[in-house]
């Protein structure tokens, strides 16, 4: 009996690139909420999910340095668990509820890609990078204290496709201000026989269902964010009209189930 | 509607990993033909493939240079679908007839993993390296000649997977020492839903189709390979007891399709 | 005594970053030639070296896919040697004589910084791509064929700094066409002391002096080139005001020598 | 007038490698104290160096994931600027006092290799890895606390050069296990001029005179290291015989002064 969550299947399990579930992540991460065109928010959107007339296109970027781990001390295979991620996540309105919606994530791991995949994120490679805060501060970076800058950007495919600053106010007292709406997902597989391309193997409305999330350190203040064009890449259409709050924070959760909401193949 | 063959699913479709077929594919790729222990074969088939007696363990080990692209020029973006590719076939019985089975494959491109999914290559990232030939020949590399030497490497996880030497003694005239058994894999898609971490959504033998399958300058020689011992993987259980026949040469050949040969799922 | 010709110095001198030379290169290249605003060509020339009237502002970009060797088959160990480099080379005047001065280079791999920096060569690190040829044609990738295209490009710093096509048109049958300038480098080793920051140790123009340079397999054509404007860089000054000749050839050649022209401190 | 304290010299100095001095850096760091076979230390001590009959061949190995600026918030800009690194430091005396000597260091950004060249240190890439710690833990990764694990790893060439563990025994109050012994450097810059090769333009001891080091939330306990032997190097024959004391902690200093102790030539 060949072994492994996702591929390769081996006998002993263990050249999987993923153990099983539960999967625990803990991350430093930055965010900005921004305001794109509303139609382009809702060009976007698959089928079952409506576009949020409240929101009028608000969205959040985020980039995470992520610690990953399964129940083997995989945090002591940092090459092959370790990673960093930039994503975007969309208002949308689900049964006419407030939902999240990823249309964008990119990661540079391929762990990370293969956990993504199997939850709905269609994450792509590309090379994430943010200003990192170290207990012993210097000029060499900033302190979590007001008027702090951090930065964040993402390369992929050769191209500069994100950049952002936030820069800190204060940090956060009231915990409301973490709350995150559900996170909603296209889970997608394709089929490459011939007479099926067109017919997905797999083609569902997800919703994620993280536990035990938590979240420390949090600063916010303000946020920018610039989407700029990119040849072969549509992401820029999101390219933001205004940009709202920006914050920076640490984050662990875990990962141990996923929820079909709909079967969108007819 | 959203558009785009994989992941991310777009309203133009030009984000997406990867163009709907045909895919076209050309390279410059080394093979080394090699014997490994005929248990640690068997202990690698899925179920509906057979150990080959008469293969003792046989397999071979490639290490190719790929140029990709779809119908639209995408060679013209050669960081997004360029990439370098190491992977191993073992012999196998399928049915009583003699074919290939990949349990093993590494790539250093997203779009190259998206596409090996859907054809059930097993792809993982790695940085693959291999000696080129120019034609502009002097002692920076080998020529196409006998006693020229060509190497490959395969790094991984950080750790060094493979490692093969292919030394040319003369130009193939015979075609018939290029023909390939036929490709079959094991095309597989987990579930995260707590109650289906054990009932993959796909679990198919499925057989790889390739048209217009061009083999050119092609050189064959002695081959060796080694696949030292790495934490947390497997692939040196097929650690090679023998070398055989190495192999140097140009090759391009057409993906549209996929045939599934039988659902693995009882 | 310890042993090398770059760092490190070891009893052995095998961890050395390169051997002593001779250093021998094989490659496959593009070529574009283009025209910058003539005085952002001067802005670039180092004291020594004069602005070539009749030029224009002329220069060429190269990308180029290089084996690297010793004497000791170093192009046996790619993962070290091997690698992908972007230049500029604009056109000047040294003592009246027409020559190219080398502003902007990148390249992927650290044995290429540390022949480049002892060879005046202002290397960074870049990711470099170029569109690749294979005997076995396909519509995967471009023939040695009219109408063919090849393109190049380098990303630094997480950005795109430059883009290039190549389109081919003839096989070079005059090799007056393929002559190049002598290439004069600025040699510039800065000091750390508190006292000698404004005082390089060593800041001299010096002259390449290769050998045996062999070009094959080359095709001329048009070129284009863009160098987009990129945050912390200058190299978009040469933005192109005008492209002209392309091509795409075979090269190799080696190094053992370089002559020094003057001291530039005073 | 060109300028860049390193490469490129640019009319606006943008494009180089580096600002000018000070140069401020700040981590988290992982190290491991261990013994090497005596004669394995003294055969890589340079001229100027002696062997410290009481040190019986000790060292220690770093980890460090970076942070850099300069004057002008260089780290808004992490994909340029932000580096990890490996190194190792021998004990040796200099003028019969206790000194560190720097042979072997890697990382993986152009700027640090520059700098760390005009340091003396020995750099060449490498990807660096080390198990990092949130504030909002999980089982995702370690805590600051006892039996906490830290783990490190370097990859050089396509091999894995160096591995570490940490375990967390107890936060440091005595500040006096933090106090690090002067580096001395061997400063190397070669000559290509034919008749020079055995002529290096600078081969000096310097010592690295670092400002303001600030070490913060320290932990100790105790370190495991293993140099496997790689083909092509010679750090395996540092290989430890026993280890010692293992840290983690945070770090910040300040660079912009070298001192030399030694002209080497003649």
């Amino acid at each position: 009996m060949l072994k492994g969550f996702n591929y390769p299947l081996t006998p002993k399990g263990k050249s999987t690139l993923n153990p099983s579930p539960p999967w625990y992540y803990s991350s430093d991460f930055l965010s900005v909420e921004f305001w794109s065109h509303p139609t382009a928010v809702e060009a976007l959107l698959p089928s079952g999910l409506e576009p949020d007339p409240s929101a009028n296109g608000r969205g959040d970027a985020f980039f995470y340095d992520w610690q990953f781990s399964g129940d083997n001390e995989e945090y002591l295979d940092p090459v092959r668990y370790q990673y960093r991620e930039f994503f975007i996540l969309v208002d949308a309105l689900y049964d006419g509820k407030p939902v999240s919606y990823c249309p964008y994530i990119f990661v540079d791991n391929d762990a990370a890609i293969a956990r993504g995949w199997t939850q709905g994120y269609p994450k792509r490679l590309g090379q994430v990078f943010q200003t990192r805060y170290y207990a012993a501060t210097s000029k060499a970076g900033p302190a979590l204290a007001p008027g702090s800058k951090f930065a964040g950007s993402l390369t992929a495919g050769g191209q500069l496709i994100a950049e952002a600053v936030v820069t800190l106010r204060q940090a956060v007292t009231d915990p409301s201000l973490l709350k995150q709406k559900p996170v909603i997902n296209l889970l997608h597989v394709p089929r490459l026989a011939a007479d099926k391309q067109d017919k997905p193997a797999i083609h569902e409305l997800v919703q994620n269902v993280p536990r035990e999330v938590k979240i420390e350190q949090a600063w916010i203040g303000e946020g920018s964010l610039t989407l700029p064009i990119c040849k072969g890449e549509e992401i820029s259409d999101l390219a933001p009209v205004r940009c709202g709050r920006g914050m920076r924070a640490s984050m662990a959760y875990v990962v141990d189930d996923l929820k079909t909401l709909k079967d969108l193949r007819n």
